[in-house]
């Protein structure tokens, strides 16, 4: 019997060298199409995240504001974005980050994030885990705490998982690659 | 008694001069951050919808994507991304467009519409309309039909819902602005 990781897996398509030579872009877009695999999506992080405290579900742009969607109606709790640098008015804090193919600066919204607020982040993909940890400064600095990572797709051999763990974050991908 | 729409306009905030000077921005980050108004947004656009056939719901990237996913749980359609170019591997088509504050390009990968696919659009602002049109143009390059535009603010000084209307688009914007 295929698992629901195997069905959202089975989804995924693999493109060589893309964006940049060397690299094997992991392809998600199908697995969105597919109103079957929102509902396995959150019920695999429902099941996964039940038992820790959630107040907030913030997203990071722009396929993460998908999954955070989904996990904001899935907890009943709101959306926060958390977004590429110069996109959000008002007060807030930015955080540089080094990715897979380059650097980037992430950004939230001051009072996104009050004192005490559990906060589940939830990304489409884990590699280095620079940009997971980038968002955990931001939500950190702001006074909340990091219930986890919501992940769909894990590059393992990239030590993602194993730097967040050893920051002490809970960390769950549906699907992992090596 | 204080409507949902209402509701929902009492939590944007206004910034003027963001990002350039003379843009007032109409910030929706309160909106997304309010889990009542995430299910809110469903009901409404539920409601407009309801009767008309959609087969997929594309989300204009990147607050687009949320209520793209808010959409697409509640009619229980697939969620397709329009994104900006260069970021979708595969076959893709794009398209240019002009915005209030610049132009830009945004792309589709040619599979994500079947000839006859019913598309729902989704995107957070409606201004002059030319990112609305130019997501409707890459729908029907790939033979799908458009069923509407789910917007949450439009700014109907700029003229958005009159050009799409007169197009002959269903247009349904959550909150209205002069």
């Amino acid at each position: 019997m295929q698992s629901n990781t195997d069905y959202i897996q089975n989804l995924i398509r693999d493109y060589p060298d893309f964006p940049k030579q060397g690299i094997l872009f992991r392809d998600i877009t199908p697995v969105f199409r597919d109103v079957k695999s929102l509902s396995l999506l959150g019920d695999f992080f429902y099941e996964k995240f039940s038992s820790i405290d959630i107040d907030y579900v913030a997203g990071i742009e722009a396929r993460g504001f998908i999954l955070a969607t989904i996990l904001g109606l899935r907890f009943n709790k709101g959306v926060i974005m958390i977004r590429k640098a110069g996109k959000l008015p008002g007060k807030t804090i930015r955080q540089d980050y080094s990715i897979e193919y380059g650097t980037a600066m992430m950004e939230i919204q001051s009072d996104s994030i009050t004192k005490g607020d559990n906060v589940l982040v939830a990304d489409d993909l884990l590699a280095t885990g620079g940009t997971a940890s980038a968002a955990a400064n931001l939500i950190e600095e702001l006074g909340g705490s990091v219930s986890g990572f919501a992940i769909i797709v894990e590059l393992s051999s990239l030590g993602g998982s194993k730097l967040l763990q050893s920051k002490g974050y809970p960390v769950h991908p549906m699907v992992t690659y090596k």
